[in-house]
């Protein structure tokens, strides 16, 4: 065996030697049960250090190439065998009907790989649950209209569309954004600047160094898992919950606490014994106009949530994505603080988006965080997608700039609050005896408890055929197990229709309970 | 102790058990040490099957809240002991200076969290090798400018400022386009129609199912590796190969395995022992104008490379960035036809972007694979970032509609031609012996081998002296000890630099030989 080591050559010398043999092994010169040289003698020959020898060899160990057999010397190990570390719970020898063996006899022209077995086991385990989109994609009732409590997005008719098309316009006539440049990860400096600035205004806190702009604050819990999240690491999160935060959590393999709730939010009285008990890494948290329930954690729990979990050395993901929704103080009390805005708030990761206000077809959002924490998401996100859309991030700079969102968000809060009035005084007006619902102060939700003996999914297949369509409480409930809960989001069918479909709802549930 | 359960709710009767015990314990209501009632006495207690209190039982030993001794019951475990499980690696007691301990007493008012013991194990091996970026930033030789050939994105003055503005100023100004509507998650229906188009144009079998958009082709890497990876998966790619694509593999704890490269790119020849050997899950590959090397793959090595992943069932990621960038067939040969074109190519899982040929601005790329495969990423895209910027969609679309992007690309290809020529002139003029360098037939790069004895990193010190940048070969390895090649983005510095630069960095070789 000729083996030809360059001595000048600034790569290793154990690593020029495995490569070598490595080679000769994949290509079969050396062939199955070959036995190497020991070491000692190769190590003569080639004039090198032992240890050199001793590397290289152990180096092929760990791929699988070769194997010791003690007093005997280190064997080629057959192909196919040792080499690889399967999968756990893969068994890669099935196949699809159809599929080709690997023995090279002639194959079918056309070819469908085995993608059941092929799939990690993680995503063969990931669900969905779009019952919104499915509901959107049928048709409804007697005319063919859905009425939809489901999607989680506005409606469409409550998107600025001359605010987007003048902003835009000017955005993209302007010869400062000439042929949209390349943005810094954590997003542009005016744009992270104008975050900061309104970060302030409600309370927090913040500079434009605390700010990276995301693609949606979904990709805020993406990176902030990857972050921070080691396998078998415990999160504490509301018992129901948004959805996809359940999923990243998971597919860390994380183990995910659901802590009580009440009417309030989150029960912070027994958040010490949580901490103590499960000593989680993350708190997930929707403190202001929760999804799915629509409930506001009070300043009290606000301030006893941040001390434990900082006492505990625990982070908390805020995600605020409806924070900017409040419908107004009349009776609604004071605009809820964002729990960033609270004292001693270093642990808190903050996080926000442009979709409930403006359209989620922008896919802009952001993080607010201790600048240890953006340099390190900055670093992950170089292999997600680098930053966020250059042209959306523009539209949100000039949505900001000179304050003209807030106009539009004004408006829409006050609609929305008049949606609110409507659904709850229909609630009141048609709901049969045993149904329960809160009254949410801002954001897009009314949670509804069912009555005895009515279950959600029953509920849901009887008022797709009345042309109504709501999203179940199984979907949000970390054991899956929930069927007394309906969500409905109360923005998001045509205003008109507000009344018929609740009205709808509740002589199905009645209908049910007869 | 009162329990209640509700024989008529739908939560299964073992969950109410478990749930009531678990807020007891967590609580301190039951405290350390504390004896739950035997199994069968509390069952007869509560009127259930024994199983619904063995499940309970069971739950909260999964939970590590309570711990059975065998002939003697179920107790209360103590409080922050049994019931975490320690991530590897990860020391929660370390603390940094200043940060206070967990027994409550006061604190400083300035919190600053421990990050450093915080951050993911992952996360805290993490690298990412921004050369160009800290280039950009420094000032350069005598006259403050640096002649960057590090950069991987193009030169903002080959940017086509006018056709984005006018096809930007032309989408937004439409009412089609009102309220920038939320998008499909695989992007809208006439943008994938035209992508599929486009792959048609390439030889690729290819209709709008087949296609998804993207936030940048990276993001298809990450979502691959999401539907597919297992941790331990081994993943084959070339020994020298676009880096972020390693850092992706290695999130997700798969074994990377490099295969030796030459002029040709990957040794197709050795492929069929690597994939016996290692049983690789994915290959990755940039055939077509290889970025770091500039190699790119003749037609008989795509036809290998196919059929033996296929025979061994392994996918191949195709990387086809710069595969728009074909400087044309004078001298240069046919058309590289991507492994998507080949026959039987369904393994092959094809990614491209706009970010080479347009601007990386607009963060849109796309994958093209099997139905399937497109159908299990969106659903994990989900999770992510739910789809591509409606705004960035609408510009891309509006590029591809009747041919536009086309006669952009002509042009630009064609002054990369002549800018290849210029720095392989420059080469042939300046380089000292020893120095050989590959000769693009497309795309952005250059890989030059030093000559013995020049480090490719204090080539880099000498050169950033000297004004002028570019990435060294190790950033690029697989096993990051390569030192003997850099790699120059021939088409990143201003055009009338290309020459001073190349003889730059010649002349800083030329003095390290001596």
């Amino acid at each position: 065996m000729r083996l030809e080591l360059d001595r000048r050559a600034s790569v290793p010398m154990y690593r020029q030697l495995a490569a070598q043999l490595r080679e000769r092994i994949v290509s079969g010169e050396l062939a199955e049960g070959y036995r190497l040289p020991p070491e000692r003698e190769l190590a003569a020959r080639l004039g090198v250090n032992r240890t050199t020898v001793l590397q290289a060899y152990q180096r092929l160990k760990d791929e699988g190439l070769v194997a010791s057999k003690v007093g005997k010397g280190t064997f080629v190990t057959p192909a196919g065998g040792a080499g690889a570390r399967p999968s756990p719970g893969t068994i890669r020898t099935i196949r699809d009907a159809g599929v080709p063996a690997h023995d090279g006899t002639p194959e079918p022209s056309v070819i469908r790989p085995p993608w059941s077995v092929l799939f990690s086991d993680y995503s063969n385990r990931f669900t969905y649950h779009d019952i919104a989109e499915i509901d959107r994609a049928r048709r409804g009732g007697a005319d063919g209209r859905v009425i939809d409590f489901a999607t989680g997005s506005p409606n469409p008719a409550d998107i600025p569309d001359d605010l987007l098309r003048a902003v835009s316009l000017e955005a993209f006539a302007s010869h400062e954004f000439d042929g949209q440049p390349e943005s810094p990860i954590e997003g542009f400096d005016e744009l992270r600047a104008l975050l900061a600035e309104h970060m302030r205004t409600r309370g927090v806190a913040c500079e434009a160094r605390n700010v990276m702009v995301l693609s949606g604050s979904e990709q805020g819990i993406d990176l902030i898992v990857r972050a921070f999240v080691n396998p078998g690491d415990r999160v504490l999160v509301e018992q129901s919950t948004f959805f996809p935060a359940l999923q990243t959590f998971r597919s860390a393999d994380a183990s995910i606490v659901g802590v009580p709730v009440d009417a309030d939010g989150m029960r912070t009285d027994l958040l010490e014994g949580y901490c103590a008990r499960f000593r989680p890494k993350i708190i997930y948290t929707i403190p202001t106009f929760h999804n799915p329930t629509g409930t506001t954690m009070p300043m009290e729990r606000r301030r006893r949530l941040v001390d434990v979990a900082r006492r505990h050395q625990c982070l908390i993901v805020e995600d605020d994505a409806y924070g900017e929704l409040w419908y107004g103080g009349n009776g609604d009390g004071d605009r809820p603080v964002p729990l960033a805005g609270m004292e001693n708030a270093g642990y808190v990761m903050y996080l926000s988006t442009f979709s409930k206000t403006v359209t989620s077809g922008l896919r802009t959002g952001w993080v607010a965080a201790d600048p240890h924490v953006i340099a390190r998401l900055a670093a992950l996100r170089r292999m997600v997608d680098q930053h966020t859309s250059t042209s959306s991030q523009r539209i949100c700079l000039e949505l900001l700039k000179e304050g003209r969102i807030a106009g539009h968000v004004r408006d829409l809060t006050a609609a929305y609050r008049r949606r609110r009035d409507t659904a709850v005084a229909a609630l009141e007006r048609h709901a049969p005896q045993g149904m329960r619902w809160t009254v949410p102060q801002g954001g897009y939700y009314i949670w509804v408890s069912l009555p005895d003996g009515v279950r959600a999914l029953d509920l849901l297949a009887r008022c797709r055929t009345l042309g109504v369509t709501f999203m179940p409480g199984g979907v949000f409930d970390v054991d899956e197990t929930d069927e007394t809960h309906i969500r409905l989001n109360m923005v998001r069918p045509d205003a008109r229709d507000l009344e018929d479909g609740i009205r709808l709802v509740c002589d199905a549930v009645h209908a049910m309970t007869r």
